[in-house]
């Protein structure tokens, strides 16, 4: 019984280190949230900012802050805040309102997946010539998911989930996680291959592919076909807060099956939000419960801003007092958001603000953080496929596209909906529902 | 930044556990409550019965529900989640109630722990001949404190919260963790001197002692002080959640605070909640917020049915077969339940129904656990103080007291009402807002 003994006291003593920790970091969000809302930003920038200067106090000694960014307890409740969020954006959309964006979407995403990852391989060839193509190729793979997490939260502070260009953004984001995680796949294989003198293997590179495509597709046919009986179910059950814990079971099953087959976590709780519709409480509305988005909100309130305070706090602010980091993650800020604009060619000629839409797939996050710090964990022929100094350029690459993308959204979907009520003579201010 | 790399990626590996663990045990919990309250039970004694079922699937082959109970991240949300139990049973209250009881719960709590500990470790000397007196000493101060999160929770199913009999109970919770944490201060204190062959310190007990009751004391004066000025600031604060942002920072830095200076982290919890009255949020009721308790709820929702479940896993159905176990465990629970009852002595005389106040002080839990856990690790001369017989003994105590008091407080209670009607000459079910 020993090991149950010592788990049991160690998470009494850890738990007093945690409660700190939040209590920390929630004081950070809602800080830096009010600032933020105050220049008419959204929250989330205030968030990540309050973030970067908690951690970058260990410039001025305090040190306590830097080491949360380490601490796996609150690592886990940051990816529990982004389960959270994308389960909550998700349940702002149907599969149908998803399947009417599907197409564009994909283009979308691969238009933007595929240059990106010319340029970033190009910046890595341009500015990095001492080392090796495949570290150059791995720089441009790493840098071409655009983290869903980042946009769905800008879009919700702004209150724009609803529209058409949100649901072309975030579904591209989806797929783009899927996009990168097959490049990934491929230049490891690639890799992997090289270092032992073998060929590519196409079989490995098919199986990701065919994974993705078999999760989506399950999750949202299989889901939508299970859930409402599930919920019929469950409304049988007695006790309090059977409606909360059953959508969050469904939210955790498929983060957990997503992870399993090699997807990112979020990508399942999305898909979960997706299948999940108002139509499939009724029994629990009818006896006069909350509806499920006002018992997942306070959910929401407590563990999203952990994930971004925490994601603000791995910025170190030290590297870019070096000169070649800097000029590297210049140019890969660059190629990052160049190369999504070519998101845009996707979305013309549909009705869509294409501007917005180039600007929404800006914003980098975890799983290029993730990507690079594999990067870092592979070698070939004795070299680091990712270096330190790469790493720091892409850290700060994420900063930066986190940081333009609020501000940037907020003027170029303001600006999409005074055209339309100008089109459409109506007042600025007034949407039409779309 | 490899260290910071090795965290995310690690989180995000992990994450995919966790969530499948905790769809699992929501699941057990929501499925075991049904059934309680079916039997007309409160629904934690179904969601511990979910617990012990799961986790001992593994008598039948199924070992991966037995090893959640030894994962850290599982562990912590549990911890999670009783922190925020007891905030919530806290905020059911105000410090002016807790006043009104504070006398009597101190008395009910001395009664209760002297008489346990005086029984326990009678217990200790009749089964355990063979053992030092220390080892009769040190089980005796193991089985001393009741689990506030047990009955905290079950006064809550039950509707009974507002009770005094329920203020009573909970204070003398409170008080009884920190008078087990003096006598665990003391006996390890002790055990410590006769190792090295020097005298007991009187010294470390009056500081453990001095701070438990500086702590509560301050806890409750300057946070009484404080908090209306600290929800006056935060209420002009741009964004969302504040308020329950705010009220949950509050709750985790008491928490901190408590177990900074070696008390449990719930007693803080309890304190913060305590602490906080609707007064304090005026200014948001006045935006047409919703009540504190109303956003806590949803995420006591989520998380106290993993702590719950959690306890009821830590049971290891095959230490039954063992007969000297199962003799020691038996008259451990005797003591546990028996020593209690002298509570009931602390309640005469004033009004109050003294069967509910000992029965409910019956039930013990994670701190009991602990230390037992903390016996495991002290040898003195050779002698592990708390053995394995020992520990499956009390953890074996722990579990049949958890289960005994919900049905006996149901009872007791629903019969203390009907007693209190009939005086009053009110029909039964209607109750007076004494």
């Amino acid at each position: 019984m020993m090991p149950l003994a010592a788990a049991a006291a160690t998470g009494h003593d850890s738990i007093a280190h945690v409660a700190l920790a939040l209590a920390v970091i929630l004081a950070a969000a809602k800080l830096g949230g009010d600032l933020a809302v105050r220049l008419k930003q959204p929250a989330v920038l205030g968030e990540l900012v309050g973030g970067v200067v908690l951690a970058n106090l260990d410039l001025a000694g305090v040190t306590w802050f830097r080491a949360l960014t380490g601490d796996a307890m609150v690592g886990m409740l940051a990816q529990l805040g982004a389960l959270i969020l994308l389960f909550e954006v998700g349940l702002e959309s149907t599969v149908r309102d998803m399947m009417k964006v599907g197409v564009t979407s994909t283009v979308v995403a691969a238009l933007g997946v595929v240059a990106t990852f010319v340029l970033g391989w190009g910046v890595g060839t341009l500015l990095l010539p001492g080392r090796s193509a495949y570290a150059h190729v791995f720089l441009g793979a790493t840098i071409t998911a655009t983290s869903v997490g980042i946009t769905a939260r800008v879009l919700k502070d702004l209150g724009k989930a609803h529209l058409p260009e949100a649901r072309v953004i975030l579904g591209a984001a989806v797929i783009d996680d899927v996009l990168g995680l097959v490049i990934l796949a491929v230049v490891a294989g690639v890799i992997a291959s090289a270092a032992t003198g073998a060929a590519p293997s196409v079989g490995a590179t098919a199986l990701v592919v065919a994974k993705a495509a078999l999760f989506l597709f399950g999750a949202l046919t299989i889901g939508l076909a299970v859930s409402p009986h599930l919920f019929e179910a469950a409304a049988r059950l007695r006790g309090r807060g059977v409606l909360l814990t059953t959508a969050l079971a469904i939210c955790f099953v498929l983060s957990a099956i997503a992870a399993a087959i090699g997807l990112a976590a979020i990508v399942g709780a999305y898909a979960a939000g997706l299948v999940l519709e108002d139509a499939h409480w009724r029994e629990f509305a009818r006896r006069g419960e909350q509806r499920l988005q006002d018992l997942v909100a306070p959910i929401a309130e407590f563990l999203v801003p952990v994930f971004f305070v925490l994601m603000g706090m791995r910025v170190e602010l030290r590297a870019f007092a070096h000169a070649d980091v800097l000029g590297l993650a210049l140019l890969l800020t660059a190629a990052a958001v160049a190369g999504k604009q070519a998101c845009a060619l996707g979305a013309l000629g549909r009705g869509l603000d294409a501007l917005s839409i180039g600007l929404g797939m800006i914003p980098r996050g975890e799983v290029v953080l993730i990507f690079a710090s594999i990067g870092m964990t592979l070698t070939l022929r004795g070299e680091r496929l990712v270096d330190a100094a790469s790493y720091s350029a892409v850290v700060i690459m994420v900063i930066v596209t986190t940081l333009v993308t609020p501000p940037a959204l907020a003027w170029s979907l303001a600006r999409r909906e005074r055209r339309a009520a100008s089109r459409a003579g109506r007042p600025p201010g007034t949407t039409a529902k779309d």
